[in-house]
């Protein structure tokens, strides 16, 4: 009798390797080594329907360790999830559906854009948490409307990034024992054996976190793999850590060896592996009828629970009507048409924009309850606390505000498992200084078209006192040269508010670039315009001689100016640009209107870097910015200091007028 | 009796929180909890000659708590370091020696520059390694050249950051005995009980990581803080964490609560406080004469070690004197001067830049012996190990290449831990698209006007098949906004070599963006002319119509484009520019030498963002460059797919020269 498990198995190892081979580029070890606990899950332990892969209850599966990708191509092959064998032979060519790392959006099944280490996993905490808070909110009994796991598949790589120490330790706190991680120990790495740089028992770590860890000593033994699983499904009380000890390209003759990583194992090594796995040696990209049998037979489970989650569905439509409307509003894709702009616009004041942002944040909050976020331990200053909704926890989970403590990019990259998962708008804060270090993460966003909404505050030099450390000058210009990102640095509260307009409705992530200090409502700015990324502030009844550019706080240096200069008999248009990536999106003519290029007279404004205002001021113009670190003082003493005055700017209109 | 011991930490809370009032702004809270424990470590445990506060042997501290900046000035006032009690009146002011967060360099005294979470104690096991390397390397029987301990003090954010993870994890690993940290655990943020969202058990974390703990129930007991460090040292096998349980804003009316973290306390509290710690309570300002004169008789062990140690290295010089000498040039400043160009040159070869760099860094290995450094767990890709160096591990501490595991952000930090010890010349490895992990570390590299070289290869969608995820884009614009970094994109091994012999000058780190394919080694190239950020390397020789101005891979393309325009009669100049933060530095009369300002018709080429080049190519000019994320596929055929031919160069010449 044929095992038909260890036959799918054996299918996803040789037809991996010869995708590997025939790319000539790919990563067979981890894909061998990690076959058998992958078969596991999907086969026996997911549930899914790859009929409906975006149904919405579906268990969850992340493959942290992106470079093992073609496992999960073979996986969603044999699964049914439109993957053809021709697919497969065209890993990692141009405009296939199988590129060298998994990729969201662009290959059905595949849940999570991932190969940078560490940022899948901690996604993975991130939907584990979205679905947490959502069977909260949700749920009545006999309708588990959102009741499903998350999984994700890591290596010896993601356990060592700082990053999912981060989210690991968060979720330990939380409590998600929806989650479920398994770990691929192979205790190899690119540079060789682990034990060089990796020392360290991962599993007591793990239960220094909170977690329940379990191991598992042989990766084939897929029957005690499912029983871990059925072991952390039984914990509800903590995450759970699965440790499975494996062989990196196990079955291959390089078993063991760091070579079978990043290189294809070469046809000999294939055709040796095909042999003593008794696989069809003499065919290629083959798997038999029996394996897609057993695979169709393994599906069955899935489907009926989708069936009969849509039955429920029914139900619970019939009997908590409300409830499923809100459902269906917090999963709405339409987000902005949840807002009542008027009703944010009068909330808003002459104030800082970080408090500008906390007013719009908590006006749209009732307005838009999928919101649900926070910050890394600094919401009384990111002012991101949505009043009267509680802290997101184990005892309440309804709670709308997350406190992420102090770790900025397993934030970021939660927030992405939040977008990813659905029915829930993720929003998260920090210092726009310390946005380094959850770049990664918003490049992540941005490459999966994920709608997250940063609030990063203290913006500039502004920050003051806490000196050169906490204050940015190259950041907003460091992510707006960062594809699909909107960074916007608004001028006012209703600048702030179009941010946020722009953001709920933006295939990417939104980055808001806040000011510590106070800042004036002005009467030319506008929530409307704004979100075209730049427009005509003050001075656009008539021709003007020259334009002054300006962002956030330094708009107002720019409209005082333009007011000095009429005084002197120059009609001085300001243009308030709060997003140039917005701008560049807007049509030829609009642009044109805002910035006539026969008005070559230009002075641009920002307390950051000059890096890239030469696109605006032109050759003839002038860019008054920030080119070195700040320093510790009080902001308006910095303001003066490094030229920024309604003097430095009148001064330089003077100079483009006359040059 | 007077316990001088109490009056001295009195002091150092009273005045500090006195300072923190009259500046309206800092972090008493830490400065209050952590006085005592800091107060045992300087006064008893640490060896250290304010007199010298340089000298190479002393014991460092670093204060990663970067907030708690007015504990350390504090400390340094009273310990003579130079600080005057009007300086510490000037707390985060303008110009004076107390910024917001220590500044090294700014301050005598002050180790490294902290206040970004998690960077300080990292940087620390950097400081342990480059001792534990230095005194294998020149220690000899008798003769303890290298002999002194790392110390940190953190508190719960540092902990929480992944950063620390990293560090922690890979010290384990390298059983860094000489690294103690103190970890100050009052268990309250800024969002308030860390229970919220640090619920972990950090000792056994810790201990997972093969670290020796020590837990300190009371924070005010020095003796037993003492203690504690008595046994950290007596552990020979593992670096220390002795967790001290304190209480946040200790011993004010306040104590316990985060509001002491980031405000003043307020006149009141500072009063009361006086008045119950029996301190002065009519003195403002004010520390008696029995504190300092209790300090003094401290400093004299520190004093005597330091005296003992110079007369040790007169008797080792003697003894060693090829040591001796070999230690001077470890602790050169002039490295440049060691390396023997055309040696280096005579390696180069027409080869991929990351083969280059490997060239250039197994050439300088034996030159510059001080060359310490490695990779996160990318060697093989990266070309960075050095040949015949051996791996540096706790049994094989000479060893010159580091195995730093996954773990970029610790990697970088660790590398300006080195760079502040001073004795090795730290390089780290990564590829350029998780630059984006290590971003603030290179931040402080620049703040801190560190030496250290990044080399970051797989510079663009030449990386082909591993797709988007590891294809940068963006990644060489976002540091060149960076103030202080030299990023260089050399064209080819010249130029490669040129960005060493740059960055081993520099005051500051110098990035390194390296092709993964083959380029040619150019006729015109030159190592000498690179240094200067950018040159004419062909058709220099006649005036010029046109000039394209191209960076790494894409100067084979601007060549080639400039010799297909000459068969059209025209002449075209090609510049290549390896670093433009470095051209920006080069005096008006090179730069109009280089692009005369009468050349109007301009082409940059570049595998990246063109944001930027408009300050090159001017109103006129052509910036051929990608604005969007790249695809899994074979590199030159990406290359072709987004328009990186001769042809599209050419096209683009011929456009702005009928303009």
């Amino acid at each position: 009798m044929i095992d038909e498990k260890q036959l799918c198995v054996s299918a996803i190892r040789v037809v991996s390797a010869e995708a590997i081979q025939k790319a000539n580029s790919g990563h067979p070890g981890i894909v061998l080594g990690a076959a058998p606990m992958a078969f596991e899950l999907f086969s026996r332990q997911l549930v899914h329907d790859s009929a409906c892969p975006d149904w919405a209850n579906r268990d969850r599966f992340i493959l942290s360790a992106g470079h093992g990708s073609m496992l999960l191509y073979s996986l969603l092959h044999l699964f049914g999830y439109g993957l053809s064998m021709d697919d497969l032979k065209q890993f990692r060519q141009f405009g296939s559906l199988t590129p060298g790392h998994p990729e969201y959006g662009h290959t059905v099944g595949v849940e999570a854009t991932t190969g940078p280490l560490g940022q899948g996993v901690s996604m993975a905490v991130g939907m584990a948490m979205a679905e947490d808070h959502l069977a909260a909110t949700f749920n009545k009994e006999g309708y588990a409307v959102v009741d499903h796991y998350t999984y994700a598949l890591c290596g010896d790589g993601c356990m060592m990034e700082g990053i999912s120490s981060e989210a690991a330790s968060l979720a330990g706190t939380l409590k998600l024992n929806k989650l479920i991680v398994l770990y691929d120990r192979n205790r190899i790495s690119i540079e060789g054996d682990t034990a060089t740089s990796f020392s360290e028992d991962v599993p007591a770590r793990y239960r220094a976190y909170g977690w329940n860890v379990i191991v598992v000593a042989d990766g084939e033994d897929m029957d005690a793999v499912g029983k871990a699983i059925a072991e952390a499904k039984a914990c509800k009380s903590a995450p759970s850590l699965i440790v499975v000890d494996t062989k990196i390209g196990a079955k291959s003759p390089l078993e063991g060896s760091e070579k079978t990583h990043g290189e294809p194992l070469g046809a000999a090594n294939i055709q040796a592996m095909k042999e003593s796995l008794s696989y069809y040696p003499d065919k290629e990209f083959y798997i038999p009828e029996e394996a897609y049998a057993y695979v169709n037979k393994c599906m069955e489970k899935g489907k009926q629970a989708h069936a009969d989650w849509d039955a429920m569905m029914e139900g619970y439509k019939a009997a908590y009507p409300e409830l499923y409307n809100l459902y269906e509003t917090y999963h709405a894709k339409d987000v902005a048409s949840l807002i009542d702009v008027d009703a944010v616009a009068a909330k808003l004041t002459a104030t800082a924009t970080r408090s500008s942002s906390g007013q719009v944040l908590n006006a749209i909050a009732p307005m838009v309850p999928q919101l649900f976020g926070g910050s890394a331990d600094l919401a009384p200053s990111n002012k991101t606390e949505l009043s009267g909704e509680g802290f997101y926890s184990k005892e309440n989970p309804t709670g709308r505000n997350i406190h992420f403590g102090v770790r900025e990019h397993a934030m970021a990259a939660i927030a992405n498992g939040m977008a990813l998962h659905g029915g829930v708008l993720p929003y998260v804060a920090t210092f726009l200084v310390f946005s380094d270090y959850l770049r990664h993460s918003v490049r992540l966003s941005a490459l999966m078209n994920q709608r997250v909404l940063y609030v990063l505050t203290h913006d500039s030099i502004g920050v003051g006192e806490d000196g050169p450390t906490h204050q940015p000058i190259e950041h907003v210009a460091s992510f707006r040269v960062m594809p699909n990102v909107a960074v916007f640095r608004p001028a006012d509260g209703k600048e702030t508010a179009a941010a946020y307009l722009y953001g709920v409705k933006a295939n990417g992530p939104t980055l808001l670039a806040l000011s510590r200090q106070n800042l004036p409502l002005y009467e030319g700015s506008s929530i409307e315009e704004a979100q075209k990324g730049a427009y005509v502030l003050y001075g656009g009844e008539k021709d003007a001689d020259a334009i002054i550019i300006a962002t956030g706080s330094e708009v107002d240096l720019a409209v005082k100016a333009a007011k000095a200069m009429e005084e002197k008999g120059k009609a001085v248009r300001v243009v308030s640009m709060p997003c140039m990536d917005v701008f560049e999106k807007q049509s030829a003519e609009y642009k044109e209107s805002v910035l006539p290029a026969a008005i070559t007279a230009r002075v641009s404004v920002e307390a950051g870097t000059t890096f890239g205002w030469e696109r605006y001021v032109g050759d003839k113009g002038i860019a008054l910015g920030i080119d070195h670190f700040g320093a510790s003082a009080p902001g308006d003493v910095l303001f003066k200091t490094f030229g920024f005055t309604v003097e430095n700017v009148v001064a330089a209109v003077e100079k483009v007028l006359n040059a």
